[in-house]
């Protein structure tokens, strides 16, 4: 599995004041952190930028920049955001994302196209839902790769994320392991090898036992790595699930890593 | 997953020197310590037992049962050691284990239906080989629930165990992630849902990082959890282990088991 890195977001008070104060210090110690721990991309996670969106967006491009040359995820739900920051991004981008939403498809999708990146695609349903089970995230998942066919897209370009539950929802237990098998099932159903994402720290956000959320993060991160995630979102801070990462891209032959 | 403890065994020193010295009290201590720590099953590892077989095994047996009414998997390769312990052991006993060696085919085997017990049947060759890859695996797990339907024995009477391979093997990684996948495929392969078994300790055994083995042994035990296996043989002392395996019954949702 690739690392990426969701420690550069607008949720975390030292990044907001960061572009509060148009200071690119922060912005690179985190980059530098970051790809320093092992991360292969990093996440940039602006919000949705209601003031100033552009220039906010390329502010925050330009300061992780500056750190590196890793590829960037631009992750944000204002197109004009979005696009800023395509413009901005020296070396690669991947949009972070699109989804059946009807917004979305008209005011982000034609973005991957237009700066031919790769683009993340949620299974989500237009109201933005999240699907009831396996089942309809497959069916979405179906809709939202013709979708993508549709727009002319190349079918490498699409990344599919399925959108990992928290626990704290009353059946998470339950859609958790839908996921993991969703990503398990998705090469077969496409018909091809599809690249799968999934953002693990949403599976332990809200209240929780501190002691156990760090268990069901690394346990997790393994049973996506089995069912053959390509790319995990999460938070570098957490040793514990990169070592996990780590010992799990051992196991599967994604990367050379000697347990020894 | 069901935890078996796999402490009591004669390769400890501890038990050794009791069943040397007909000392009860330590394999008393240590099946008190296994089931406080959540073990639901104790296996008895006796070894091959080349001296008084059918009297150590009954000792063992025996001294066990004065510190638990937990089922009790008899792990030996000697006939004799088996019987002893299959007649001394008040309670559920599990035979662990037989296999297509010719040996366990003509004297193992027929104990699980004098005793009408449940029998753990290994994936390895007649000349007890270990297959090469997960199609190997699958070929022997055929004939191994043909031979044991020709003993007229009821298949949920059967608990396979697929043997995982240890990560110094030259393609330990390889073998381990066939292991996990066999462990999805069987239920599907003989059209029943088929009870299965995994020892974790095989995985990290010999030489090795002191710090990684836990979360080979961690990511492992997920890895197999969400192939749906049922039973996991694992050591007790581990307590990462034991927290991760504990996670993942409540991610799979075998247990009730709070996260929170």
């Amino acid at each position: 599995m690739h690392i990426i890195a969701d420690n550069l977001t607008i949720t975390s008070t030292r990044i907001a004041n960061a572009v509060q104060q148009a200071d690119p210090a922060p912005i690179i110690d985190m980059v530098r952190f970051c790809e320093a721990s092992g991360a292969g991309m990093i996440d940039i996670n602006s919000g949705p930028l209601t003031r100033d969106p552009a220039e906010k967006m390329t502010f925050l491009v330009e300061s992780a920049r500056k750190a590196t040359r890793l590829p960037l995820l631009l992750d944000t739900s204002n197109p004009a955001a979005m696009e800023a920051g395509l413009l901005a991004c020296q070396g690669e981008a991947v949009i972070n994302g699109f989804s059946l939403e009807p917004d979305k498809l008209a005011h982000i999708l034609p973005l991957a196209r237009k700066f031919n990146t790769r683009i993340i695609g949620y299974l989500l349903h237009p109201d933005s839902s999240v699907p009831a089970d396996g089942a309809e995230r497959l069916t979405v998942a179906l809709e939202l790769s013709a979708r993508f066919s549709e727009a002319h897209l190349p079918p490498e370009n699409l990344i599919i994320d399925p959108v990992v539950p928290p626990l704290i929802w009353p059946n998470g237990h339950t859609q958790a392991m839908d996921v993991v098998q969703v990503i398990r099932i998705l090469p077969d159903l496409l018909d091809y090898k599809v690249t799968t994402i999934a953002g693990i720290s949403n599976l332990t956000s809200g209240p929780g036992n501190a002691e156990r959320k760090p268990v069901f993060e690394q346990c997790y991160a393994a049973m996506l790595a089995a069912a053959g995630l390509d790319m995990i979102l999460m938070n570098m801070t957490h040793t514990g699930t990169l070592a996990a990462v780590q010992a799990c891209n051992a196991l599967t032959g994604t990367k050379i890593f000697s347990w020894v």
